[in-house]
């Protein structure tokens, strides 16, 4: 199954906070559950909370009791600003809504024409987003070396997308490709998304991995064991900016120091034209909890603080490129995201 | 208590795998069992692990059957052999037993008074670190500004010396000088030692702190919000290369490149002249469980390879000053460093 569905009127996703000792699917009916599930990170990574974000408003529609168009319209509205509000930080949860709303506002017809529509855009978004995937895979793999050892951070791989996944999803093509690739896979503090999804869907794929704490990154980065770092992207500004996981910043700038190639991938989608660069970026703050407990096990003593930001923002000069469905994307990053995003809209519509 | 001593012909200690959530105290009357406290982490940082090692070789005097003095030299030999390969990396160990080694073979006398006399130069050991561990702060303090937020990796306090501690040995004087100071605490993976060790000596001393996942150093750095980055050594080469916890080269990489000064602070038992870089440093592997497992709970899939470096290398050329108890020793390390030893070695003789 794909990491998140519409299924008999439902949306149905893994719940990845189970993953990798238990593959546990779960079944929504309420928009705002769905909105919990993105919150609490049932569902994450920012391809698959776009398309999560769009079947929630798409279960809205359903779940709405208006028989007129306006009135749908006024709810869908407000639940859109509620799906929206769950996490601050990826752009494409804001841009799947947003482009439903649109959709909405464009189509002719009453109020159950809207629910058809909606339902309908919803899983284009999901379609297109995997074959997006493919694509950004292909585009990737070239950049990839004979037998190289790639780095990565966090997940971006088929759990982190609708299916296929981002910069896993080069990993992935690469694969495919017989290229004799392996992955120095980081653990990914404090939720540990690489140490649980990203080496569980590297082993179910059968590509070569070793699982290393973030700070021994460095320590490979330097003896030169690692030919290129791969991470995905959360929200890259109009000037390449990019949010990404927290830890992401640090391997980009060690990256640098020893020439190593750094590369973004990620959809036109989780560019953010109307954010002018990083500084524009808000970084979501998460539960303490995160770093006082692993599990059931607290660490730390009792009533110490902690800062939990989720993200960080790595400044666009430590960027190498940019992977997106539409090409490979180069600095100055000012004009040619704009024109990639230009393109994806071309194909759209 | 010190974090180690000498108590009733025993070695005694705490066990800082159990801290913070018990404070547990373990003695020993073997010195191979001693050996063992040291490569399992009972007791950990490399002034301890010195001292430690000292008083595991009087221990292996005060055990050996041996009635001359010419066997018990040979039996203090072999010892000295196990407990030295406890752990490979931190110099002083290797530093503290040598240095019981050279004490015996110089003194007179029969097996009884070189049995004595070892157990006097162990205590002179422990004694001495206490004393440099307090001249170091009071050398570190005069480098931090009014206020200042410092970064620290690891754990260098009380615990990882026979007391005061080394970088955070420097936070307690400049916090006992009234300087109110702020701590961001790395919670150092794999073993945690940041989010255990340092949290909960931080919180005896009543310094502010807030922990945070490694990962999240980088962006604090960026942000401008530390002011300088304070770290202990394992092994300080001759030309100023060191060896500390794994996650410290990424440190001071961000450190420099977003023009954050970065202190070392070790005594000048930390330094290995015979070493003349970084390259020729050991790295200890350690078991792929301290990334696998954290407390009981597994985190990875069953049957991922696991790369657990415990220390990295990071140039000197990243590093502002080394603070020793001989003072603060800025570049060229090559020869201040040889100045600070030949001043050390004068004062002990």
């Amino acid at each position: 199954m794909r990491t998140v569905e519409w299924h008999d009127s439902r949306v149905r996703m893994i719940d990845q906070r189970r993953l990798p000792h238990a593959l546990v699917i779960v079944e929504y009916d309420d928009y705002r559950d769905v909105t919990a599930a993105i919150r609490d990170m049932v569902v994450r990574g920012a391809p698959a909370i776009g398309a999560t974000g769009a079947f929630a408003l798409a279960l809205a529609a359903q779940q709405s009791a208006a028989a007129r168009r306006d009135d749908l319209l006024a709810d869908l509205r407000a639940a859109a600003d509620v799906i929206r509000d769950a996490r601050p930080t990826a752009s494409n949860l804001a841009w799947a809504v947003d482009r439903l709303l649109r959709k909405a506002d464009a189509t002719p017809g009453d109020a159950d024409a809207l629910r058809a529509t909606l339902l309908a855009e919803a899983q284009a978004i999901a379609d297109a987003d995997v074959a997006i995937n493919r694509r950004m895979g292909a585009n990737g793999a070239a950049l990839v070396p004979d037998g190289a050892t790639i780095l990565h951070h966090c997940n971006t791989g088929a759990l982190a997308a609708v299916d296929y996944g981002t910069a896993l999803g080069v990993v992935r093509a690469a694969h495919e490709q017989g290229n004799n690739i392996r992955v120095l896979v980081d653990e990914t503090r404090p939720r540990l998304q690489g140490a649980k999804l990203t080496a569980w869907e590297l082993r179910e794929l059968g590509v070569p991995q070793t699982v290393i704490a973030d700070n021994a990154a460095g320590h490979f980065l330097h003896a030169g064991a690692v030919n290129l770092v791969l991470v995905g992207a959360d929200r890259i500004a109009a000037n390449g900016d990019t949010a990404n996981k927290i830890g992401t910043y640090n391997l980009a700038v060690v990256a640098k120091e020893n020439g190593v190639p750094f590369y973004v991938v990620a959809p036109t989608s989780t560019v953010d034209l109307a954010c002018p660069s990083g500084a524009a970026i808000p970084i979501e703050e998460r539960d303490a909890r995160e770093v006082t407990h692993i599990g059931s096990e607290q660490v730390t003593p009792d009533g110490v603080a902690v800062a939990n930001p989720a993200f960080d923002v790595t400044p666009a000069r430590y960027i190498t490129a940019i992977v997106t469905e539409q090409g490979v994307v180069y600095p100055p990053y000012e004009a040619s995201l704009r024109r990639a995003v230009a393109r994806a809209q071309h194909e759209f519509e």
